[in-house]
């Protein structure tokens, strides 16, 4: 049995049948991240790329951006009273040289009017590079089948059905590396980690796409990785799309079957050729205006809450 | 417009066709919690029943159980340089003599072997009752009717689709409070500062129904309210099941349409009368052992992630 999944005996119930099964969960551990030797952060997370998800969490914090900034990264032995390796304590060293981040200012600050523009400031972290002047384009088709591409990369998903997912992928619609985990931050810090890895920060020319919503967080790591196009499967939050609108950055929402919501940055979408036959051409000369407010709109199909 | 919902114009892009429209998103704005005038967490936020939040929060931390215990909770003014009050910080003082919480042991201590039963322990919380007493049993008609009735007392889910939604509700299936937020945490950390403030802690007797998934931090939320049974439209992780084990709760996941997992505490789930002319009865002495793994099992259904 791997520890990213586990067994577990469960009562399966349906109308006036009642079976014994045995079902397989996501895993969840606690993960703890120390930072030269001293406590940073528990996380909740599925078990597996560990090491990729502690250096993503130091690029999301801002703290690194190349490889040779982490000297070593090892599991900590001596974890337990036993002297055991738990494989849920992790070390990171930075090499010499390299400050180790400040506390989050959110969590040690309150002079700060933590609200509309001066809250962005307040939970921001600062990258060192700007998405917002990628000049990469992708064709409508290539975006919308990403989700399935997604969904295909999975490996861990359709057995246990508790797992967030998130990928990285070419503009043309490639997988490059594609994470899992029952937290769905911890799964996009996976992905910086493994990119910090393999020396290609910033992320530039790739979509990130989840399979989930888009949380301001979500896009905050998106501009830590330097990725211009976020795509998500459902709904983003208010302050997503006004952080991605003000970093350039190209947020999609609600990609399901055809059809998408492009909150910002719709310069990146090339338009759909229609096909042949079809009535019309798409371009946004054509596009009706047709501002109607909430349900009834367009996007308000298949919603449904994660 | 309100605080809970923003509108933005968004292209809406299906096939061919792209039409400009005004969207409705969640709205998710910083709230900072300072205890004593101390700055003790920040969370991302749908604003709305903040002072509930907060004392939630305190709850889910073990800080507070009865509402004496809390002196007053207000929005600080002077939060901004030019001294307004930006509702986005709030300031709790506890009654006199009531100690303030310690910071999370997780956070603080390295000595602990975040692993197995000990990274429970590390994780945990301690609460002042138990629920895993409590004789409340459920008609399984009752637990398939409560994601409806979750759904028809949410307020904003169907205008924005980017809501968690979590619900308390009688062993009868009435609704005692729903609240919802961007985070699936606050959500229930809403509830149980309600449950605080009308002197319904412990909640023994009740279902805590959210949206989502069943994670350790959920069903660790349901035991310091006293909540007995929790149930989730989606997977719980292992170490959901594992806590909703040990601590006595009954765990239900999947549960749509006619069917559900029961992962935990299933002597609460009364069997279903079969319909008039239906073949055989239902009752555990009925159950098939039927033990199979992974996908292909009766849970495989529906299965999306949030």
């Amino acid at each position: 049995m791997s520890r990213v999944s586990v067994k577990k005996r469960i009562l399966r119930v349906q109308d006036a049948t009642r079976v014994r099964k045995v079902d397989v969960l996501a895993a969840e551990e606690p993960l703890e991240i120390r930072l030269n030797g001293a406590p940073l952060t528990v996380t909740m997370r599925t078990p597996g790329d560990d090491f990729d998800l502690a250096a993503g969490f130091l690029v999301s914090e801002g703290a690194v951006g190349s490889p040779d900034e982490i000297s070593t990264i090892r599991y900590c032995a001596g974890a337990t009273v036993d002297g055991g390796n738990t494989y849920n304590v992790l070390d990171v060293r930075l090499a010499p040289g390299v400050p180790a981040p400040e506390p989050r200012n959110f969590y040690t600050t309150s002079s700060c009017g933590v609200c509309g523009k001066a809250s962005l400031e307040a939970v921001r972290t600062v990258a060192r590079w700007s998405a917002g002047d990628d000049p990469v384009e992708l064709a409508q088709s290539t975006v919308v089948g990403l989700p399935g591409r997604l969904r295909a990369a999975q490996r861990v998903f359709d057995r246990t059905g508790g797992l967030h997912a998130a990928g990285l992928f070419t503009a043309e619609g490639e997988p490059l590396c594609v994470r899992e985990d029952v937290g769905r931050h911890n799964a996009v810090d996976k992905l910086l980690g493994w990119a910090l890895r393999e020396g290609r920060l910033p992320l530039r020319g790739t979509v990130l796409m989840v399979s989930g919503r888009a949380s301001f967080e979500l896009v905050q790591k998106a501009v830590m990785g330097g990725v211009p196009v976020l795509a998500a499967v459902s709904a983003p939050s208010s302050l997503a799309v006004e952080l991605a609108a003000e970093e350039g950055l190209t947020l999609i929402g609600f990609l399901r079957g055809d059809s998408m919501n492009v909150y910002t940055g719709e310069r990146r979408l090339l338009a759909a050729r229609p096909a042949k036959g079809a009535p019309g051409e798409a371009s946004e000369q054509d596009a009706r205006e047709d501002v109607t407010s909430g349900a009834g709109n367009g996007s308000a199909g298949a919603r449904s809450p994660g």
